[in-house]
């Protein structure tokens, strides 16, 4: 069998690795025959002598020469799309990274690829270098998935444990975290959590037949996590991450990216820094955790290494079992019941923690435990934090809207879920 | 594409619970058509009554209607190596959850499989539900492999975990282990490690094309891993799990299995009770870690299933890449250097404990701490721990030697190693 004819475009840290790796030969049956990208002449640390260069990526496709695109520009529309548009509709299988244009281009990107039957891989799009797409469909294959949990997002989650460990508020955090490089000069997709919404959508379209639509995805981000939300969390056992859920219902799949509490001794609390992780529980398998580091090129290559790898076997599959249009899963509208961390802020006048208490109360959230700040001279209002036992979303939520009506309570409210699965 | 006919030799949990999801409709593609045990009229809580019935396994390699053989009939030897091979013969691909038999006869099982390229599947034999083989030789295929570590006999874990917890004696945890049955009426292939060395043996031959060869792969188990060992190795932060470790030295493989003392806080520390784990560093993927149960049907049948649902899209790969009579990667002779946990009884006499320290002195080895009990009234010795500075093996062996022969040391010593990867 003649080897794969690899064509790659962007060249960045990952794609500068995947181009090294593919020629020292790291993948036995592939070959880099050409490479796109913007600037011909700059040093990515990788002898590309050998290989032609293109500025327009839409050569891969026209090039006789290439049998496989792999797409690592970036971006949900543009360029990025283009060029797999183009690779699919002219036959040639895709690998690529790019969760952001998988999440927003499902219904196209899969009617071209299912229904073509050709391959468009994506480990690399979700989790860096821990290969949970190949879990979750192969190793998996046999199993009825009942839920997913991961941490998907590298930089929210070097933030958070910068946070935890060393008691810096947010900002600190995510400066430290871009001097690093572990967050882009505009970190908003990732801090507001739909980086990972992307990537739970397209784990859940995998597990689930749901089809990826991110406006019907709530996602949270971190912003309004501050190192007070961390100290008191540790308080009562716990640490904050950012994670994304499904989970199979009765009526459809319940999906959520948010910051939740998880107690200190799990395993997405032992996930640390840029690390990732994925927890899937099965029938019959029970549950799998897969950790590993969820960030930079290395990680990344090595999935888009691992697509290349299967692909030169002839081991492709299209985007998903089904078209999105003929995925039937729908949104669950019902959340389980959960136990939940409420943190506000209190005047510091007589009878304000009767009342917030009796809100509560009255909108049948029951309190397993409360933590009260004494306040500094000076402070008008005392931050209080209570642990509720579970509580049915819409009795919470009654709460919440009562408790930001009060004018005791004097900034919002900050509610986050307990996870203790 | 017609459905892959499937003949299941083995009705244990594991086979049962592999019928049972086969006879839902779990793997789209394949379709149990026979099956074979001892006992035909056993209620296994499954309804074989559409599936032909074979008391004799041959049968399934014999029969036109099947396409695929699983074996899970277990031992070395016997039934399930003569069925493998009369199915490999015939061309029939065979999915298997037999470590002893594939670490036994890797040689001729690789001869045939590897040669005539026919699938060889085993994703169950190793680490239950966890898919380790596919993470191995698919999701890192782009990588060079440098380490594995892994908790890979769930009953050790089960008993050392039991003794953690609630300061059981190695002979209570393990009696309750066989009460729940997660451990074997003999379970000394379990407890000496040679079920450990058997699953290392094969990820070994996929990671560094070491052909498995249980003759020069050491072995300890954890007989004698005692209730006092354990709380010696809490007070100095770790506990003690059975590992089995491969790492990719200048001069080969070096491979093995043993308890040894891993940080309390570590994710191996944090795979408790039957669980199972993985750890492997590859160049550029970083470190992954993969953890899942170990024990009980559910978690090898997901596997046995993965297999199955592979070889039902023409995925299907033979034992390993190489046949192993080709494999050449030796056996490393230089154990990397680690510090040490050294248990020992001396004589509760003037200068005993001079003279121990001295020998380790003398010998090269330098102490870090040490930890001795007082005696209770009567006893004539006293139990003493040190923990080592890193320290090479021979020095190390040399001073095991001298203190062996000392008169004041009543016991025998024990020496873990102690793992901080």
């Amino acid at each position: 069998m003649s080897d794969l004819r690899i064509g790659l475009a962007g060249l960045g840290t990952v794609g500068a690795t995947v181009a090294a790796r593919l020629l020292v030969g790291a993948v036995h049956g592939a070959t880099l025959v050409c490479v796109s990208a913007r600037d011909p002449r700059r040093d990515r640390g990788v002898n590309l002598s050998g290989v032609s260069f293109f500025t327009d990526p839409m050569q891969l496709v026209a090039s006789d020469n290439v049998d496989v695109v792999v797409e690592l520009i970036g971006g949900a529309d543009g360029q990025a799309l283009d060029l797999v548009m183009a690779a699919l509709k002219a036959g040639k299988s895709v690998v690529t990274a790019n969760k952001a244009m998988l999440a927003a281009h499902a219904d196209s990107l899969s009617a071209l690829s299912v229904t073509k039957n050709i391959a468009l891989a994506f480990e690399a799009a979700i989790a860096g270098g821990i290969p949970v797409v190949k879990t979750l469909r192969e190793g998996l294959a046999g199993n009825d998935v009942r839920n997913i949990t991961g941490i998907l997002n590298g930089t929210c989650n070097y933030i958070l444990s910068r946070m935890e460990r060393d008691g810096l508020d947010f900002e600190a955090a995510l400066h430290e975290a871009q001097e690093k490089g572990f967050a882009e000069a505009d970190p908003t997709l990732d801090i507001s959590g739909v980086d990972t919404g992307q990537k739970l959508a397209l784990l859940s379209a995998l597990a689930f037949q749901r089809p990826p639509d991110m406006a019907r995805l709530p996602v949270t981000g971190i912003e309004r996590i501050t190192a007070q939300d961390i100290f008191f969390a540790g308080q009562f056992g716990y640490v904050i991450r950012l994670i994304g859920w499904a989970q199979l219902a009765s009526d459809g799949v319940c999906q959520r990216v948010a910051p939740v509490l998880v107690p200190v001794g799990s395993m997405l609390a032992q996930t640390h820094d840029e690390l990732n992780a994925v927890m899937l529980t099965g029938e019959p398998v029970g549950k799998i955790f897969l950790q590993g580091s969820g960030a930079g090129g290395g990680a990344t290559a090595s999935a888009v290494l691992a697509d290349i790898a299967d692909l030169s076997l002839g081991f492709g599959r299209p985007l998903f079992a089904k078209n999105t249009r003929q995925m039937r899963t729908p949104v669950s509208l019902t959340m389980p019941d959960c136990a939940h961390y409420l943190r506000l802020a209190l005047a510091d006048r007589p009878g304000s923690m009767a009342r917030a208490t009796q809100i509560l109360a009255e909108n049948g959230v029951s309190i397993e435990e409360v933590v009260q700040r004494s306040s500094n001279e000076g402070d008008s209002f005392l931050p209080v934090v209570f642990i509720t036992h579970k509580v049915d979303e819409s009795s919470l939520n009654g709460a919440l809207e009562a408790l930001r009506q009060q004018k005791d309570v004097c900034e919002d409210v900050l509610s986050l879920s307990i996870f203790t699965a």
